[in-house]
């Protein structure tokens, strides 16, 4: 059959022809500056010329919905697919508050920073704790909830209504299940939603530091959602309410629609997602990248180059010097992250599922020569 | 080359196999119920292992860009790719309009009817005038403008801002170049922007009946957008500003994201508006869609039976009989789209890029024979 | 006492003094056009160095609640006050719909017409249907929502969420109690919220007309207000959830806030309703406004001149011939409602608690004499 | 003449009689908690009976306009009348913003904390600066925008738009005008709008520490509004551009009218403008105010009582130990600020235009026997 020689084909390119970025420099910039797996593009291939309904009414979304129940072991789990990350975060959000709520977020989460206020353009404030590496802690969350219940001026201001956290965070650190089961405790007690965004939950999960399964996530939130577009798909997210019935989702398609985020062939997610938990694939995909960043991240540290945090998943933040970065960056693009107040600056590497050996051998013998 | 074969093969496999629909029936539902054009699978294929920075900024994206000014002649149009109709229009539409206006569209306008409140969802009012067969008067629209600005009780309304159409329209038709210009004239008479929502902008200007080119439309409205999605995409639209030096566009990237529109692999965009127009795919795909619905349009006029509109483009609403429904829908789907007070039903038949020759030739065969 | 000589002096000079417009036309224009009843204004002197918390955490507006409360006969309702109309009707139709939901209404609406899309800036569409002289169709109603349930594409569209109806209408008319229950029944087969707006509820309720007391709406419906603007108040407008126990108030006066609409002086209007509602002074206003429109109702009908509807509250519209209208507005002020098509215009006089028999005097002697 | 005794009798009873809370506390928590300057209600009673157009289209409104525009020396200034600050600044904001914008405040600003996320319920984000006894600092401000300016990932976050600042600040400080000299240069430089929220403005200007005129106010900012509600009106803000030509203000009556902040019977706006602007009442108010809160300033210095904030205006905030709090709120009440980490409580005393030597003696006599 000729669709599998796609995968062949794809993976047999991968190491030796198509890239034809030679006399460009290797990227390591972030996760989704690939295509998609191969895998992937051979299924979309051999489900080309099927005819579907549209908006997700077709049988790979109803079957990689099936799928997701599976791996979390909650029959009921209500399953919609998105295109991408920030009309996820600001479809769910704007779903679970009222519109006096907020939502509360470390001051480096992903909706406070990096969607354009997103989430205010819905209507809602985002109300930041300091995080520590990316994370909150549930005991400075406590606090605030204790002094908000006790201001006698509250009335006037904008009610908590959800906790957002990152699983692997956007700083590439990761909760504890104890820690983040504490967090789930608060917000029992105070009334809040708890959701995770998951863009990079394979990384998360797949970490040798992750104590969590994607079960033991369904079972500490009201809402996440599992990325695919920084894990080998070509965009796709899917979001996962573990116990839908108090939630009220009857509405949930037409206001995903609303936010613009129902694509028409929305069997193309669907695919992507039968693909990606079909045999593991997710899984895989999560590994190799943060199996790629692990290497990057000895290299460094053989060289004593310090990092900006301890990250166990595939975001890699070592601190160079001018002269180190004037080296490595003649060959190596990546992010430039944060100026450090000696001259220093902090720079991302990312690895992806699509990483290659030879990108890291590449790497590695330019880290060994830094000066 | 082995990834021009991935064309050989769909483009084989599209008469002869891969259809394991055999049990179910033929749809003519709409235009987006399969996949993509294969030369757009084969170019997702032959570029997948590329690196690229995201969010659009890559060569293809680039080229992708060129190409299209270069076809509507306007070399400092300002082009976005979003990936789906509804974010398309809401990005547009809050862009252009100030917090007071609104935007008036035909009662039976995509934004006023099917797109779950977007428009609304971001403060601003549709503002309706009874459609004709789905086209705004531009007389009328005179008429409303003329009432309005004498109302004086106006400044506690609404503004309209903005006067939005659709070409080919939600019901199939087509303004002509002339009755454009004359809204045109209008909108410019009132200090109101015009956008032209192209959702299946291919099959309007491949209609037989279009006097129209892509650039023709470009020079009668501020902006407009080129519909891949019901065009053999996989997804994605082209927004196009043809004059964008007066609509302050800096920000607009940002909006896009703060619509959740912004795709992180972007290029995924690039890479099928390239191929669309490249060679004329765009076009090609129209014509197909369009001639298949001729070839329905004909059959059920060969039977007499008769049509809730008269449409040059590849939707089509024949008017049946329950008798006539009955026999049809046994191996054929298509959209129940309005009943008739005397028992009858208005029906869409759809055509599309991938419509075969043996479904239309099945199609046609039980039309002959309806009851 | 000095105080209570406040509203002896006002209601002296009332008819002899203190018109300082002789030379100005005198003005049927509308029913804001004056400033209070003087018992407001004595009490607001009475009271004026009281020491009270703001935002009406006050003993004033904790009695004028209770006497809403015995007025409608329920003990649990929840009462709010807030300053003006259109953000009285914003906050409760936000608070009342989810983001998915619209607000049906009649054409002629209010909320549809004349508050600057405020409906649509908090992200809800308004819904209408044709209305009947201001007021919706209880069948036509259940037709819309049968068509609505039955649409297979209704998941794309915006859901009705709630019924909006004015008593007394924008064009003076009202709904009869049955027509009201009606109006109720099918809201509750298809579970939608009902609310009245009673911008001018004392003028339906005191018409001659009317068949109901504010008890009887109070249980038709979910949410009504009590406007004061209109009916002898300086400003305001009292909210009134009959029964509040589902309908989630616990933020309502945070969204109040969120919506602008929290006075922090709010006691005076407490003091406001508290004199209202004190001694029937509410009910006197509208009912000498409806009264005095009565007479000039009886002399256009004597001239034999036409209303463009029959209104039995304080809002008239004859339509007056261009020469009949030249006349008039020679010493007389009114709106201009709408042209017809044989050059006649409808015209708006408005009768307030504050039209005087000397003002009303004049105007009929001068449509005695009209052309 | 009757209506000038209404003054004499309001300024007679204030000290002898209608003080009918003598069993309750004397009350110093805020500024807003009695009714209205006697002149301001006596005004009111003597224009009660004319007749005017609606929506501040009225002789008062136009003489109160005329009047501020004499007081800036900007005759081409602006100015529209709303009724609350919370509806004042949401308003301003949302006009001056685009939909990607956000607004830079002091992070204790009344538009971060206190407004419910009316600010965001427009769809804009508040980026907030630490502030600086509730100032914002110049430099800190220019690195903020520094550091946006040069972040390559901009596009992708809210662009500041805006700053927002207090005079008097929500902590009683003031900006010297050469600070507020500087803050306008870092916004020239960075194509940022400034407002100054003048809730207390007349409290800022009448401090023995501000080196500013309203005038100098207008000289230096985009737009800002002249508080009444916190300075003896029963409720008002004026808001002010001073250089309106760039503003396209064309729809902001259009605008107040959408959030809500449109009233009705709009000349008792004018009304109470006109008298606080006609002979210096604004003035005499604030300096009353400050001049009292001074004597506590002094009672508390006196018995070497620590202060929070070193507040040259009205609003001062002591810090007491807990008997010293048991011992003062037994017959005052005050407003809890802030709870200390030793146990310790500050708290708020406000004097405002109302506040009676008799109150400031017994306070005063209190504090000097404080434990």
């Amino acid at each position: 059959m000729f669709a599998e020689n796609v995968v062949q084909y794809l993976k047999h390119s991968h190491n030796n022809e198509g890239r034809q970025y030679s006399l460009q420099k290797v990227k390591f910039e972030t996760d989704y500056q690939e295509g998609a797996s191969p895998e992937i593009l051979e299924r979309l291939i051999s489900t080309n010329l099927e005819q579907t309904s549209g908006y997700g009414y077709d049988s790979h979304c109803t079957r990689a919905k099936e799928l997701i129940r599976q791996e979390i072991h909650r029959p009921n789990a209500a399953i919609y697919f998105m295109a991408g990350g920030t009309q996820t975060n600001t479809t769910i959000i704007k779903h679970l508050l009222t519109p006096c709520e907020g939502v509360i977020s470390a001051s480096t989460g992903h909706i406070n920073v990096h969607e354009s206020g997103a989430i205010e353009s819905t209507g809602h404030k985002v109300l930041t704790l300091e995080g520590h590496n990316g994370l909150i802690d549930a005991e400075e969350l406590r606090s605030y909830m204790e002094a908000f219940t006790a201001d006698p001026t509250n009335e006037h201001m904008v009610q908590p209504g959800m906790v957002y956290v990152s699983y692997s965070s956007e700083l590439g650190t990761l909760y504890t299940k104890s820690q983040l089961a504490t967090i789930n405790t608060v917000c029992a007690d105070y009334g809040l939603k708890l959701f995770v965004d998951g863009a990079r939950l394979g990384a998360g999960l797949m970490s040798d530091e992750s104590d969590m399964s994607m079960s033991d996530i369904a079972g500490l939130c009201d809402a996440f959602y599992i990325g695919g577009t920084k894990n080998g798909a070509l965009f796709g997210e899917a979001v996962v309410f573990p116990e839908p019935e108090t939630l009220n989702l009857k509405q949930f398609t037409t206001l995903i629609k609303q936010q613009g985020g129902l694509l028409a062939k929305g069997r193309h997610l669907g695919i992507q997602f039968e693909v990606l938990f079909g045999d593991g694939l997710f899984y895989r995909n999560a590994k190799h990248a943060n199996s790629q960043a692990m290497k990057i991240k000895r290299a460094f540290t053989e060289r004593n180059i310090p990092f900006l945090i301890d990250s166990p998943t595939n975001q890699q933040f070592p601190i160079l010097t001018p002269n180190q970065h004037e080296a490595l960056s003649e060959k190596f693009s990546y992010e430039m992250w944060q100026p450090m107040n000696d001259g220093r600056i902090a720079v991302r590497f990312c690895a992806s599922w699509a990483t290659t050996d030879e990108a890291i051998d590449a790497l590695i013998q330019e880290i060994q020569h830094l000066p």
